[in-house]
């Protein structure tokens, strides 16, 4: 069996794994789940649980919360003499690849007896964590900002969650806590180490579709790093427990003009300017960016900043490839049309792009944004 | 390999298959293929084409045209003693089921070398088409009644297909068959015999999922009868190949008040009334309707209609469980619930229920439909 451990990024502090733990109890920073050693057990079923017996043991639950997430379609399209293999996660249940952490917090929360889901959100999160704790029977509130697009929030409500608007991201993310009460689980995405168990599973997916191999380049969108930090770890899992025999690929963090804390700590500086599309990567102050520097330093990649002006043509191109997905997702696309003019990927390379959420649930936005093109 | 060839289900004639024809060249009804014998072959990959080596030959081609279609989670739940088999076919790639069809009749245009698809549809299957067309690099002329969502027509275009809009629905059909052109291929959804070898997938994989066993009975709704129609032919196609041992399950079709032409030829009445949200379902003379009511009764099944007061419940149970779908997916669970109030389901049974379309594209009425409740 697969065995893990906590380690703190930021202060070094190691310890066992505890599933009600998420910070470091010395400097207080998120943790981190590493593998130490073992190996790879049989496979079974389909999507995140099929790599149930792979998981860190609190995770060897029998019934886990699940939706079907995970399995999505990996789809080979050739762009400029590069095999971009496009990764369909707005194809889970609740139209992004949220569900995969949601439906590992929601296992977690319930086998320990939580009664209440909550989470901060300014969208994707929040509707996966109403999803799951419709799904499992437990409550769920959710805070979102006020500018949160509306068709998520009025899907969080159809769910049969609590919906709380704050005026801010941030103020969201203060009441969340503020305001828990005994017996509910703060899912804390951008906090908690367990949520990243779940894209941890994006890897194993694709290294398996590949016939476990590697892409050579992951290109994608980066705000708490849930999603980068996930494909990362997950292709250095494998290739520690002797499943894959290829390097790690190089990772590309994508981020939106005007929130760029990921560039800023690799590059000094950043290019001003404001994205309004790329709403889902508005996080100034991501818990884990020290993290997640050291994953894109370490794996030699870099990251590429677009705006709306990029991200537009990329919707329509995406649209008129047949993937209906939403502003957020189309920025990976446009910064890896940014790395080809830039001469950072090339002939012979192999991308991954995960296209992370569903256009259908702002379908106004897309409509408005393709028709002004 | 498997071996097939056409049959015409209203005279009797057979044929050789020929993938240019869907229409018995005697009498002008839709034909049927059918599987004369042969073995299983090793399944590869995931989705629709892993059973590409069972499809007729026609369909062995090398690079069916692809989105990652079929392959979705099926979803138990008990309810009422029951296990519910919920088979999320609104995780497809265009949000419907529709994609597994469209898929096959793509692949089949692409393969005879024609350059424009042209479907008539209500809303689903001229979304896949155009998703479809965007995919294989073909042209998509789509007919829509103008009375379609508006979410789905939008969505037409946004894939980059011509839209055209018809008074009603059975002059889209007429105005899609006078207006084509050489070189251009009506998919034709309720005639097309190969667009049913895109569906009779589902039954593969919820067999393989089962272990190679079979639920006891199906729920679906029936319109034209491209879904049910597929399952019933899988299931027992899985008996002939010998791969399942079990007996094919019994098939319960849904139709919507007000149009309920499978109900009439096996009841000789039918109630009176009209469903609004039901709007898919809306088919008063389908084509192959000796053929479902043929399965129906050789499975000895039945039909169930269900109106916009238990789709409405239906509807927001299944959202209060984490499944976002299109009203008139949820006519197959208000169906079940009445199949259990009247004891045609009952404590023991195992009941597949395919969720057909997603809920995020026409969220507007979803959330009208709601919170009237």
């Amino acid at each position: 069996l697969a065995e893990y451990m906590f380690v703190c990024p930021e202060c070094g502090f190691k310890a066992p794994l505890n599933p009600r733990i998420t910070q470091c109890p010395k400097c207080g920073a998120p943790l981190r789940i590493e593998l130490i050693g073992g190996g790879f057990t049989p496979l079974r079923g389909r999507g995140v649980w099929r790599y149930k017996g792979v998981m860190p043991n609190p995770l060897h639950v029998d019934n886990p919360i699940s939706l079907g997430e995970g399995g999505t379609p990996l789809v080979r399209r050739r762009i400029n003499g590069i095999d971009v293999w496009f990764k369909l996660e707005y194809l889970n249940p609740l139209g992004s690849f949220k569900d995969r952490g949601v439906s590992v917090a929601a296992t977690l929360a319930k086998s320990l007896g939580y009664s209440t889901l909550v989470e901060d959100s300014s969208g994707n999160t929040g509707l996966s964590t109403a999803g799951y704790a419709a799904a499992s029977g437990m409550k769920a509130r959710i805070y979102v900002p006020a500018d949160a697009p509306e068709g998520k929030k009025k899907l969080v409500r159809l769910l049969g969650a609590e919906l709380i608007e704050a005026p801010s991201r941030s103020d969201a993310a203060r009441l969340a806590e503020e305001q828990l009460r005994s017996g509910e689980y703060h899912v804390a995405h951008t906090w908690n180490p367990w949520f990243i168990e779940g894209t941890v599973t994006i890897a194993y997916e694709v290294s398996e579709d590949l016939s476990w191999t590697v892409p050579s380049t992951i290109i994608a969108p980066v705000a708490s790093g849930t999603l980068l930090l996930g494909i990362y770890y997950g292709f250095k899992r494998l290739r520690k427990l002797g499943v894959v025999e290829d390097e790690s690929p190089r990772i590309i963090g994508v981020q939106a003009l005007g929130t760029t804390p990921v560039y800023k700590a690799i590059h000094g500086e950043s290019p001003q300017g404001y994205s309004r599309l790329i709403d889902a990567l508005r996080i100034p102050n991501p818990p884990r960016l020290k993290e997640i520097v050291e994953a894109i330093e370490r794996s030699r990649g870099d990251v590429i900043i677009v705006g709306d002006d990029e991200v537009k043509p990329a919707l329509k191109e995406l649209a008129h490839m047949g993937f209906i997905v939403e502003p957020t997702s189309a920025s990976a696309y446009a910064a890896f049309k940014k790395a080809f003019s830039e001469g950072l990927v090339e002939r012979g390379d192999s991308v991954l792009i995960p296209l992370t959420g569903t256009g259908f649930k702002t379908l106004d936005i897309l409509l408005e944004v393709v028709s002004g093109q």
